[in-house]
């Protein structure tokens, strides 16, 4: 290693790579990246970057030998060949065997033999066997569905929404026969009063750090707004906190892990976690001691953790999603101009419909307000003119 | 230009131009460093570096020829070519009448012209004309020094302590008869009170926005701990302020503008400005609402400037220096084991005695507690012992 101190390998050079270097430069860790050809976020900032795709075995190994751990930005990497350098006493964090509760399958069967709640579910594979998939989806639906939509996920590959139907009883046969890809969870529609996000951050040494649970706002399937503190009562908190560190240990999760949860009906359910950091924590960079990315690096290089405080009464981060028009690197001065106090995180992404391009983070005294201006502020980036407040009015 | 979004160009590749390059990520600010061959701090973290030195007109030419607007790490620049440069419409910010205030000399002559509270000075040129350094030095002595030493500042290129002298009288001959620097500055050793600061930031189109006064600890001339708020009275604090205000205008000053100020026999009292983001402010990153680097870009740029409060009751920054051992890279995980909450800023710069290579930042609530801590986090970064508490005990 020529760099001096230590070197995070990062596979992935998309935005959580960009912000994980963001949070590695001041604690000067250097920072290397493994990006596929057409990641855009980390690359144009990070000066040492390997290009290659994270399911090539090859540029995989060559990535390990140079770092001093590897970690992630996305999970859609060759876990036969990570296996096989945890085996030649790379360190992989997390392991192989967190990495795989990526697959929400993977998830639902691990957590409901763990004891953990989670909603009712099943898991059908239509590829292998199109009739059988139908004929589980109806029993399923028949039980849990009460005639209605059945909520279909695909295990593997998803992401903001894509990778999730919502289907009748009569849709079921057609998609079945058609679907091409990894394995799907069913779940019924449940009746959410709120989500909610738990981050926790975990050493190999067993160390544990847990952010206070943040309200996440889902729109089109995507999260679009994140509130800390999320304006839930204490019992529903306290369980969250402890499904979570529960999930931490039986996942043996090493960094930041997200674990996403519906309360429906007045329990806590798990909807799906991320072994990584997670969107739901962009406002911990300002808005609590220590922030997800800096927790993460501390946690993968076995340093010991930080405070996970917030610093605000409230913080409230909002999304930029791409619009079909506007660059929002030609946009900050109109943001900021009504919302000088926006903390702006763009990605150095092309701008696309529907696509995460950057997110903002206000902190404040009180959620409505807050919430008002830093949605003002991403509007105003994404493109949008003045509407005068938050885009839920 | 073919990056996205702004380009700021920035003269020097030190720990300054590192944390403007920090700062400008998030804000999709594309930041290009012409760094001198030798330069430590932003050339391992930033992709896009032009090697040339700082007085080399043809580097200074080709370099602002591909940015939006020309900013500094330090003021070791060759003025003229600057000169010739914003004659050529090149935004250079601060422009070329602001920084000759970088000159100690051209600053107290324009200030104490402005009407300005300065202390007593004189100015004298050795390497023109020796002995009437001498006599004019005596003079002042007599007039200024009450027969004690006078403290000698070389008017340009002293930094840390470097190029300041405690002179007695018997040795002002041969001082001056040997002295092959700029022009010096001669002042009474003043009795201090306190030390402070005050940046304000200034766009072109005439904005400001000014921190609260910080309290500046200085060790061997070099600054050393940082305090906010500085526990001063609110009509010294008013008076620091309205300094700062009128030093803006007078200097033309455009992005962040550090003012040191002595607080002597009740009366505030300038010891000497910069026109750049400054060692005093580095605490602005965690502890008020904006940072003095993400306000300097946004300045520079002639975007809203953000809001400085502060976001902690306290909030103190202690700098890390070298040390003969150690390399502070190495030791991250000492000092967050013992002050887990630290803010740990590291430079990337090699370790040497006397050379600041990082600071660290801790917010709290009580200001005794707060400085134990963050001497504690640097003092271990540095490479001591753990010593039990600051280092002033």
């Amino acid at each position: 290693m020529s760099a001096a101190g230590p070197v995070v390998g990062i596979v992935g050079g998309g935005q959580l790579a960009r912000m994980l270097a963001e949070a590695a430069t001041p604690l000067g860790i250097h920072v290397r990246v493994l990006a596929a050809p057409g990641d855009e976020g980390a690359v144009e900032v990070v000066p040492d970057v390997q290009v290659g795709a994270p399911d090539d075995p090859d540029a995989l190994r060559s990535f390990a030998a140079t770092v001093d751990v590897v970690t992630f930005d996305h999970e859609n990497v060759d876990h036969e060949t990570l296996a096989a350098l945890e085996a030649d006493g790379v360190a992989v964090r997390p392991g192989v065997d967190t990495l795989r509760f990526s697959d929400k399958a993977h998830q639902r069967v691990a957590f409901a033999a763990a004891g953990l709640p989670v909603p009712p579910f099943a898991i059908v594979d239509p590829v292998a066997d199109p009739a059988a998939a139908v004929a589980v989806a109806e029993a399923f639906g028949a039980e849990h569905g009460h005639g209605d939509v059945l909520v279909v996920k695909a295990s593997r590959g998803g992401y903001d929404g894509r990778g999730v139907w919502m289907l009748g009883p009569s849709e079921l046969p057609g998609f079945m026969a058609e679907y091409r890809g990894a394995p799907l969870v069913l779940e019924p529609r449940l009746a959410l009063e709120r989500e909610v996000a738990v981050l926790v951050a975990r050493r190999p040494s067993g160390q544990t750090a847990t952010w206070p649970v943040l309200e996440t706002v889902q729109v089109d399937g995507m999260c679009d707004e994140v509130f800390l503190p999320a304006p839930i009562d204490d019992e529903h908190a306290a369980t969250a906190a402890a499904v979570a560190a529960t999930v931490a240990e039986v996942t043996g999760a090493v960094g930041v892990l997200a674990i996403e949860l519906f309360i429906s009906g007045g329990r806590v359910l798990i909807n799906e976690i991320a072994p990584r950091v997670h969107n739901s924590g962009h406002l911990t960079i300002e808005g609590t001691g220590t922030s997800q990315f800096e927790q993460h690096l501390r946690a993968v290089l076995d340093w010991p953790l930080g405070p996970t405080d917030p610093v605000a009464p409230v913080a409230v981060m909002a999304n930029v999603v791409g619009g079909p028009d506007a660059d929002p690197r030609d946009r900050q001065a109109v943001a900021l101009a009504r919302v000088p106090e926006a903390h702006v995180h763009l990605y150095g992404k092309t701008a696309r419909p529907a696509r995460k391009i950057g997110h903002v983070t206000v902190l404040g005294d009180a959620l409505a307000d807050t919430r008002a201006r830093a949605n003002l502020a991403a509007d105003l980036l994404a493109g949008g003119g003045d509407m005068g407040g938050s885009r839920d009015e």
